[in-house]
């Protein structure tokens, strides 16, 4: 059996020291092991994975873990076990270029995830979804019915057990009903070089800007538009001689990379939140 | 001998055509040629390269071209003869790394500019200037003598026939007194990916957002601040890992390599600025 | 009408001034000029797009151009009309991702040509055609069987007029046989920053070298094994955590792109072969 | 003061647990920790940066350190006390673009080093190192003097007690003779991609081959040329309209900041050297 292990805790001397002589006691052979101290905030990170040869039972690990370290360093800590594939909800809009790229890496067995569902506010994708044979919510979405639409995306979410949402060009701005219940749960994929040119139509203005490089960004979602922890960004050179048709062809590449990068982190377990950034281990 | 020349006018038809034919009756053998329209402004650009083998009269030449074709098509237009080295003014404050860059390639022979002199609002410097023996001028700058610092500064770029400003971690605003006199003939090195964190410590407000890239961009100065038209940008990746010092490490290397990229681009004659954007012939 | 226009020649003056001349007198707007010269070599390059908003008979435009341009100059030239799609034919073997990014690229109608059919030597990828509805031919080829096999290819490709074929991770070697019916119209991806790592298992080798860097690359097939003119190539940042999985996952990722952004630019008619070299027009 | 221990050792359960035990029972606050196993080799690899508040003795914690920790698991490793400037000697030709690009560096104080003498073949950059207020010795290096001039080379050397030598576009092999004196100790600028275009002329070769992308190595030297293990690559696009010349201008700023970034990570101590490869810590 593997285990991961994520910490942050306030810094002081000898935890390392600690959860390693833990993990040793307990017969587990560590094969990962980063660490990252924010001195300025004073916070303490931590990513491990561990082998255990012998059958270990995952409850009292917890307990023992919890107990004998967690409560002593006041960590917040969370443990997986390798292996369990995560549920991940995949909403759009009208694009199909990332639900293609997810959808192919999904189909490889690249992406180590299972798609319950796919939902939109249209019913363009649905093609796509059928090709791939994964169930197609159409949840149509507008102001006046945004409270129901958002109970029925809640009600899907909560029926399939969904871990976690990707917003693989969902055109809608996600509201605090759905963020509070998956809180650093939904990764969105923006199409600038954030912080530069948030909110609609960022390619209009990059052409406009006159910019020479034009960029991609993946950020945990929170309530305000486009400012939250980013996890992957990406960059690709422009010049004079494209046209706003071109930034956005190039930017699809870009968008495809960075949000499959940063899906790929967080089934991996590879990012913390805090202080509205992330730590991000390699 | 070798012309450079620079064409902007209102598109139309048959202006390559034109231009062409001008110069195979002079009997030039073009050997660069790149034209550029922009559509949605219908305006369209051209540089071209073109080697004389015979003696040719460049002010008959610049005669001739005017009224042959310049009127024609109400083109905005500039001819420089090859191997005439431009005068180039450096201003510095305190950093000295985007100075040392400039210096070594011009002392290689890289950078076929002329170095008059090297301007200051600190002494801090001018051990570098004295280095490369350029002549090294310190005129403090504080709001109460601007006007008299300018002026002391319009003296000095007068008295030694500046082409063109580069503003080398210059940590002080050139206001409009300056600019007027040197329209997008100042070329600024901005330590962030404009338009994201303009101002001051772009490095700081970087880190404080947690980008996982940071950038640098070389643009010409106009009045507002940091908002002038972009010649070069590129990026550097960076991680959580990085403190704000790491950040500004990486960082000076970005600004030697955008700055001089700009510096050259200007030099080379492969610039032309409209509508607050470049067009940058490669 | 607009018509794409692609001329290569020796070098000498007044090339640009006659056809600029000729397409204005055919009431041509060149829309798009790019022209190199390989000074070394004393060979001239030229692409040009022109609109005609009058009808013209692309024949006769054809032969004039031929008789009162090409010949005297001793062009090799090519004409190709706007809006004509080019028929290409996929050959895989068992990896799927570069042959999902391509055709979800056409089912956008990113990529504008038609797909006949799929061809490869396994049966293992039938599926995915079957996800986007387009004919998959398996052909088994083993060297025992290998000139029954190409003849089948053969077979295949004229019967469906295929103007170039795309090895999307094809795993074999593609001989002379089929090259002299496609010359410079098989465009392969090697997954190598060639020349490093020609040859199998690039991935491998470049573990074992410890690179910090790897690549993948693009090129028009020759008869020499990964040795044709380069169409493009990128690169991704590795380390010494990276296992030669990691290495994979990475490169597919690039050779996804790289691959895609070469068959865009043979099917935009932006390349020229000579010299086993590329120029590529921008 | 803070310590730098660097270790490499058989893989086996425990060690870090053992290392990091070790340091809380020495009151060592731990700020840096980043380890590496090589599965396959069956090797461990872990840097640690240890902050001691109370003052402690550094003969006695290395022997503690041997007895108690290294000697159990076989270790291979080296701490170092933190603010001790190494000693680099420099050697190059007629090239100075390095060799500004590193003294820049050492006169602002961002390459923590003593640098106490550059040594060259030629004569020609004996103004940079006046510039720099450096000595420069000038060695002449021809076949049949060459034992002679490596007897002078390991006298200036051992006279200096130089700790490590950087090879700043040193046009001349160095044979075993300095090498065995200098394992892992002599850092090498090669201006190519490796392992593609090792050898002379690296430039000359990219563009015959038509690369799209060129790069710059830098290596620990071995006895086998350009075959040393790899500290840091990083590349550049070009493209048919580059010349020779432009190749070899675009790779001076990438030998630069290649040769740059190697030099820091050597003097951070954040390499370690097995099988020809690196291990090179963040």
């Amino acid at each position: 059996m593997k285990l991961t292990i994520l910490i942050s805790c306030p810094d002081q001397a000898g935890i390392i020291s600690s959860v390693t002589q833990f993990l040793f006691l307990k017969n587990g052979n560590i094969v990962y092991l980063d660490q990252h101290v924010d001195k300025e905030a004073g916070v303490f990170f931590m990513r491990l994975e561990s082998e255990f040869t012998n059958g270990i039972s995952l409850t009292s690990f917890r307990t023992d873990f919890e107990h004998n370290i967690a409560n002593e360093y006041q960590m917040e800590w969370s443990i997986y076990e390798d292996g369990i594939k995560p549920k991940m909800a995949i909403f759009v809009s009208k694009y199909n270029h990332c639900l293609y790229d997810l959808l192919s890496r999904y189909n490889s067995g690249e992406l180590e995830v299972e798609i319950p569902f796919i939902l939109s506010n249209h019913d363009d994708l649905s093609y796509v979804a059928a090709q791939f044979e994964i169930p197609y919510f159409y949840v149509p979405f507008t102001k006046d019915i945004r409270s129901e639409a958002e109970q029925e995306q809640l009600k899907l979410l909560a029926e399939h057990q969904i871990d976690f949402i990707v917003l693989a060009r969902y055109m809608q701005i996600v509201s605090p009903t759905i963020i509070n219940v998956y809180p650093h749960k939904i990764i969105n994929i923006h199409h600038s070089f954030l912080p530069a040119f948030a909110g609609a139509k960022p390619y209009h203005a990059a052409f406009k800007r006159g910019v020479k490089i034009i960029g991609a960004t993946s950020h945990y979602v929170t309530e305000e538009l486009d400012a939250g922890p980013i996890i992957e960004q990406d960059v690709a050179t422009v010049s004079h001689s494209h046209s706003i048709k071109d930034f956005i062809a190039k930017g699809r590449d870009l968008e495809k990379i960075v949000l499959s990068r940063a899906v790929h982190l967080h089934v991996a377990r590879k990012t913390i939140v805090y202080n509205n950034k992330t730590v991000i281990f390699s």
